[in-house]
């Protein structure tokens, strides 16, 4: 039975997470800036040092292609994302390419010839952190949107998406979404199922429901001085009470309901200025409609009770919306008996996060293998996933792609 | 009688607001930026057209000087700012320093000779919007802080305050501080209690109290999905909890205090990550150092029992602190018989919001003359002043400088 080398992997792991590190012991590699260029650049050096060609999307996504004895099947995609969260972790997508790399290695090391290509993916912009919406990238592959959409987009001090990727020089030739026979994404949970259950690899169901939204609070800026507090329309204490509200829905609907306020803006933004706008996100997750639904329900009616109390004006816009799905049963059944076969106690879970597999879904069967990451820290500097851990997901997503191509 | 310039008042008034015009017809003048800088110059050629000399201090603000009879008596200082809030009126500001102005040329076109220099002042950064704290340059020219301190000042993006000022041309050679026999600044209102009474002319009695606070809530930077919603630490749910704290503590001490949250920063700054930090600025007034006292001690209970009941840790900071006090109460006698004079309903009434005439009181007899600005709505772009208010401010102005002038 072919094996991986944890070694190697963990070594490449520690390499890779030192570029863009933080003080705090994280890392800081928002998409499409120097330092996710370094990452890239180092991925590509491994890639190519492996005799692996590297070829470039027109969205910047990276693919390193192992060939197989088929040119012209479908290739078997599988990778993750480098880009990460604003002083965040370095677990959170690197773990996923790096698990790709050390698949192709060790196939090329044992010089087996599978039957498809297998190709690694680094995703562009998965975190959405700097441009929106998240998961870009594979949504252009996917066809969800277009590739000049994509270039368009701008982050938050009106640079392009398309001009940051020239001046990485990561702008690519290969026109977006070709045909592939799988998808398969190694990552860390990001929470605590996997870690309570004392289980090694998860193996993940499907995706819950996501819908993202923006609210904007209307009041009328004024000085904090003069005018009496009475005769105040002051949109942040209005947003206030609606993040508070936001936090109780979502309480009431445990234990599925996920509702988040992560971005809050008030464009005014003195000391000595009674706020008359604020702007924030809102992050609803459910894994069924019904329950997305039901949440929707419950905050539009709380806040418009709360802009007529505060004399304040509510619009809401939403930002993007994935229904809840199912990922392949096949390929799930694949890594349980994968996991079995090593002695890793598996678990079946739902991903209550997003990932680029979910635009992938769309067109191929596909699934992912999930790790526990300590008390299900993430997006924090504190992410930390076992070496251990990360060596069986590695293996897993080999045997589960040796199955896979010998199976079609 | 001496007799202002209505006409040309309300001219040069309406070619200033032009300048960093918004959409929304306010102004986005911040110190030290472009804006800012075409201001001055317009304010420049108007003083030197007219014969005033101009000259500029250490930190950027504008003296332009008629001489008096004795050269080497102190002058007496009149005069306000030019920068503006963010998306702010055209009024806050402007009306003083070009009340002065039409006060200077009154005086010279009628050859009229005072004992003492009159000298009009346009301060740097009085709204500390860019560079905190506010009246920033007066409290550098009444020694509370040194040049060099306040040119190492930065705005959020890094830029000093001596760089900016290189950069837009006005890094003078006066040094800040020389002595003066008087300081009297008109301003707008900014609530609504002239308009209330339907006074023309707000005879200012003195200052509130003033305490600016820096407020942190941290919890734990956590991913928007996997983290059951129980067993999050949301730093800006424990924020929105405070913030709607402090507006009820504000309530309850009605009709004196003002609390005010006017900025507020998370720096995970992402629609699906947790916040696990919330900064926000806390703004207190009140008329008494009592008054001031009770607030503070409301608002760190129920801040402390917030962060507590969410386990978020709460640290605070003071940023700036001016302690209530009374104008000269001779200059004071002095408007009111103005008013009176020219026919003018006139009303005693104190200031909400600080000013430079706060650190310009600690070196000589100072006061300030309010108008009505229309419902009270200011820092907005839909500040406005009856220009009927305005020329008598200007004419209050003068009859002020003339009359303190003979009386020394």
């Amino acid at each position: 039975m072919l094996r991986i080398d944890a070694d190697r992997f963990a070594k490449r792991f520690s390499k890779m997470s030192a570029i863009g590190r933080t003080a705090g012991g994280g890392v800081h590699r928002l998409a499409l800036t120097d330092a996710d260029k370094a990452c890239r650049d180092l991925l590509r050096s491994w890639c190519e040092a492996a005799g692996f060609s590297v070829e470039i999307d027109q969205v910047g996504s990276m693919f390193a292609t192992r060939t197989g004895r088929d040119a012209h099947a479908p290739p078997i995609l599988i990778g993750s994302h480098l880009d990460s969260q604003p002083y965040a972790g370095a677990y959170d997508g690197p773990l996923g390419v790096l698990a790709a790399l050390e698949v192709l290695e060790t196939l090329e090391d044992a010089g087996l010839e599978t039957t498809r290509r297998v190709q690694l993916v680094n995703w562009t912009n998965e975190e959405g952190a700097r441009f929106r919406p998240p998961l870009i990238a594979s949504a252009t592959f996917a066809g969800l949107r277009s590739v000049d959409e994509t270039l368009a987009v701008t982050d938050g001090e009106g640079r392009t998406y398309g001009a940051e990727l020239e001046r990485i020089g990561y702008a690519g030739r290969l026109r977006p979404g070709w045909p592939i026979a799988g998808y398969i994404e190694v990552h860390i949970e990001q929470g605590t199922v996997l870690e309570s259950a004392g289980a090694v690899i998860g193996v993940v169901t499907g995706g819950v429901g996501i819908r993202d939204f923006e609210v904007t609070v209307v009041g009328e800026d004024t000085h904090a001085g003069p005018l009496p507090m009475s005769e105040r329309r002051d949109a942040l204490v209005g947003a206030a009470s609606m993040i508070l509200s936001a936090s109780e829905i979502g309480l009431a609907h445990v234990p599925d309901a996920r509702v988040t306020v992560g971005r809050i803006a008030v464009p005014s933004n003195s000391h000595s200025v009674v706020p008359g706008r604020a702007v924030f996100t809102l992050d609803l997750r459910h894994p069924d409609e019904a329950g997305l639904d039901a949440l929707e329900t419950a905050l539009w009616e709380a806040f418009a009770a709360i802009g007529q109390a505060c004399d304040l004006a509510v619009e809401r816009r939403s930002l993007w919306t994935y229904a809840p799905f199912a990922f392949d049963p096949g390929l799930r059944r694949v890594m349980t008996e994968a996991a079995a076969g090593h002695g890793y106690v598996s678990l079946d879970l739902p991903s209550r996060a997003g990932h680029d597999a979910w635009n992938m879904a769309r067109l191929a069967p596909t699934a992912m293998i999930f790790i526990p990451c300590r008390a299900g820290i993430s997006h924090n500097e504190r992410e930390y996933a076992d070496p251990e851990h990360m060596a069986a997901s590695a293996q897993v997503l080999l045997d589960t792609v040796l199955a896979f191509d010998a199976s079609r």
